[in-house]
């Protein structure tokens, strides 16, 4: 047994009797309490009547379901038997998708997984536009009751896939930024995108399942990832768990790229923390043909330089139907180094060759033509695309090099990089450095740690300790905002070209001056 | 300040800054631990919103309201200014009628009384009555409402009393009986009244006040008397504060005589304690002109053994429309000594002279004839009544017998005997002592603490040592069953005579034998 958030524990309580008349739940808390290293469990009103009934019911025998929170155990539940599996679902809930694994909270293995498109997204695609919506009449009160459903749907997703029924889900931890769980929460998130940037609540006290409406079991714990800021939430909070930055001797860094870039540096005894908007293009949020991470989404490539032929790899290795952040990374950094693209990322035509054409926005590069495509279109990039791809990976070196002045450390100093999310997942860290995206380091010190926000969800699930850890971390942080940070800005001009304006920064990266 | 358990906690916090991003909860949490030994209060989420969000409208500086529980602090709302007034209500949640007050909790002042027949009667007089009402089909919900909507009234009365809007009441403390708690609290009573007698509960956590949807303000914490079983409830464990019956270190008695009369032996080491139904006699239900004590009551009775003249005052001075339980007593033992009734607690014609009168149910002696009665009808006291009366008192004794002799000591080893409720408040402890009711013993061992149900809720509302006691006490508290007690009923049996069968216990009343 792990420390999960929920326990099934075994209770064979002496049968009430003249001589031993205590009350029912009187009854199963003594019996408990040397089980739960003395700690006398509450029993929250709403279980109150269920639990009584239940246990005199199985005969005063049976598995007590017992919610181990931070501030002591509850007593939520009594069944008559250990059920055969007790299951937790770990939730990512991001801004776009919701990505989320059923737990077997015994053994830990993952039973099911599932992913869904935010619900909210018909609100507004951006977080900010749906701040802004919050803040009408009945506002959050739709956001709050769209994201229920999203996720209500994906319980019932998970559930469907395991074989059980959404209300053996007798767990919930959740890992978002710091504006969805306001949402998710349904309180105000007014102040999240106006400075100081104050959240209403960083690292709110679980709850139970059945106050939110879920369809999981009512008295299941809604534990919430902690946030350190309203840019810096509990996803990176889960990051941080999932790669252990906060329990290395030597220095570490861990960046997790979404719409904002996160980046936390530090080690066991301190951990600095900052984040930027670093525009949605590194998350498939591209104009035109940005996708995903998924089955179709073209993940790698490469070009050939004498041929200047294109190969590349599409995730499930079907036709491609666009590029996700990995391909756009790999397929600029190739036309950079072919040539095709200058150091402002500008389309060279006089070297670009007859797959760049004129489009209605300007120029569009060919990337797969409409016959090889999964549904006839092709897969083009646009100038308006590679700009927001400029001004992406602009930022994040931006952040990256603030973050470690301030610090006082060089790159160098950094034992590893922890790589976050799906864009981790798939990218190359080398075409990255060429594009003056990462710093110029060895290949071996970047790490990819997959979907950490997930991650660290599973880990709140199972153990105790994670969930200390969490909460001692947001204690720990320092967070640096850069959205009014002058060093950052003048860092972000300088970052604006490939690879960089001083190219001593990437000795490695081929340098083309001068055209 | 008293250690209540609602305190207003002046706050100023250090405003948010760009240097100081914490989340408003949080921030609020921080300023506040210092100021509670350095426990981290808990948001409960039905008040996370509110809580935050006044904190910010106040301008992060105020009065935080902090429920004070077992399981720690749970901070609950915020006000701009620490409230002029802050005030608690306490509550004898009795089977006929409830009492309350409105106490500050800041001074410990009674701001307001109130009292109210329970609304539960229309479904019966008896709890048995409304035990078995509650397991047909809506009976739980409609006696739980039906006990919410009273409560709803008495809190309301209470405010007007007082100036205040029944939302200023921020917290309640319940003292009642095993079966009223459950009714209170919506759970299911079945079992109370059925071998072994098991209550669902003895000791529910606190709730907030929303969740029993009563008027007070929703986020006050409701704080119930802990039972120890069926018939033994909170309004006994009430009685122990008020009367100090666990700190004594003379062995005392504590004696609450209502439907029940529920006893106590102990001391500062240990607690014994039993019930048993004792009749509606003593509690103002006799048959006909039995009333409870309050304006009209006859209270005290005085007949001249010479003229046989009665003598009466009634409470409230006013002409006199029934007898109270302590009025019974005087004219029951007043009859015996003028040898009106005999030691088997029938009429003497011969000796009762014209008062005496054929009834339609037998023997009727006339109290007050009707000329002089409130309302024109004579107080008359019927032999049915009296032979209640009769098997009331040989109960109390029975029980006040079986308890000493279970714990081996002697009733002249009692240091005091504390009398509770309106019954000990206007008793005279030498006529029920003529009537073998109480123990032959010096009248100052005896000693009246007024409605002690009360007055423990009370002192729940204001001390955290009465609060902490009332749950070691449950603990503590060894419980005797008398519903199956062998030795009960055989002294019940010698009890039915007055004084007593032996005549030898009663040494100081006089004794008149065979006729």
């Amino acid at each position: 047994m792990l420390n999960a958030l929920v326990r099934a524990i075994t209770v064979a309580a002496p049968l009430p009797s003249l001589g031993d008349n205590t009350g029912d739940l009187d009854r199963l808390k003594k019996a408990l309490a040397p089980q739960l290293a003395g700690a006398m469990p509450v029993v929250p009103y709403q279980r109150l009547g269920k639990v009584a009934g239940r246990f005199r019911a199985a005969g005063f025998t049976g598995a007590a379901i017992v919610n181990e929170l931070p501030g002591g155990p509850a007593l939520v539940d009594f069944l008559p038997q250990v059920p055969p599996v007790l299951v937790g679902m770990a939730l990512d809930l991001g801004t776009t998708h919701l990505e989320a694994t059923l737990i077997d909270l015994n053994t830990g293995a993952t039973l099911a997984r599932a992913d869904l498109e935010n619900g909210q997204i018909r609100y507004g695609a951006d977080i900010l536009t749906r701040i802004h919506y919050a803040a009408t009449n009945e506002g959050l009160t739709e956001l709050h009751q769209a994201i229920i459903v999203s996720v209500n749907q994906l319980a019932e997703e998970l559930a469907g896939i395991a074989g059980l029924a959404v209300d053996a889900i007798r767990a919930l931890s959740v890992s978002g930024n710091t504006s969805m769980v306001h949402f998710f929460l349904a309180i105000n998130p007014y102040h999240l995108c106006r400075e100081p940037y104050i959240p209403m609540v960083n690292a709110p006290d679980p709850c139970l399942a059945g106050e939110l409406n879920l369809a999981i079991h009512p008295a299941a714990p809604v534990w919430i990832l902690p946030s350190v800021g309203s840019y810096f939430g509990g996803d990176l909070i889960s990051g941080i768990l999932a790669s252990g930055l906060d329990q290395q001797q030597e220095t570490c860094m861990l960046i997790d790229v979404g719409t904002n870039a996160e980046v936390v540096v530090g080690n066991r005894e301190w951990l600095i923390a900052c984040a930027g908007a670093a525009g949605p293009a590194l998350e498939g949020g591209v104009a035109r043909m940005g996708m995903r991470a998924g089955p179709g989404a073209i993940e790698h490539v490469q070009i050939d330089p004498l041929t200047g032929a294109i190969d590349y790899q599409t995730i499930g290795l079907g036709k491609p139907k666009g590029l996700c952040g990995s391909g756009l990374i790999d397929l600029v950094a190739e036309l950079y180094l072919t040539r095709q693209i200058d150091i402002r990322g500008k389309f060279r035509p006089q070297a670009a060759g007859k797959r760049l054409r004129k489009g209605n926005e300007g120029w569009q590069f060919v990337v797969v033509p409409g016959e090889d495509a999964a549904d006839g279109k092709p897969v083009v990039l646009e100038q308006v695309d590679l700009d927001a791809l400029m001004r992406s990976k602009a930022a994040m070196y931006a952040i990256l090099t603030t973050l470690t002045n301030q610090v006082g450390i060089a790159f160098t100093d950094l034992h590893r990089i922890y790589v976050a999310g799906a864009f981790g997942q798939h990218i190359s860290p080398r075409q990255a450095i060429v594009l003056g995206m990462l710093p110029d380091l060895p290949l071996a010190t970047f790490e990819p740690v997959g979907n950490s926000s997930l991650i660290g969800a599973q880990r709140i699930l199972l153990e105790k300790q994670a969930r200390e850890r969490s909460l001692e971390m947001v204690k720990k942080i320092t967070y640096l905002e850069l959205n009014v940070n002058h060093e950052f800005m003048l860092r972000f001009s300088g970052s604006r070209f490939i690879p960089h304006t001083d190219q001593a920064l990437f000795p490695s990266v081929p340098f083309f001056d001068g055209e």
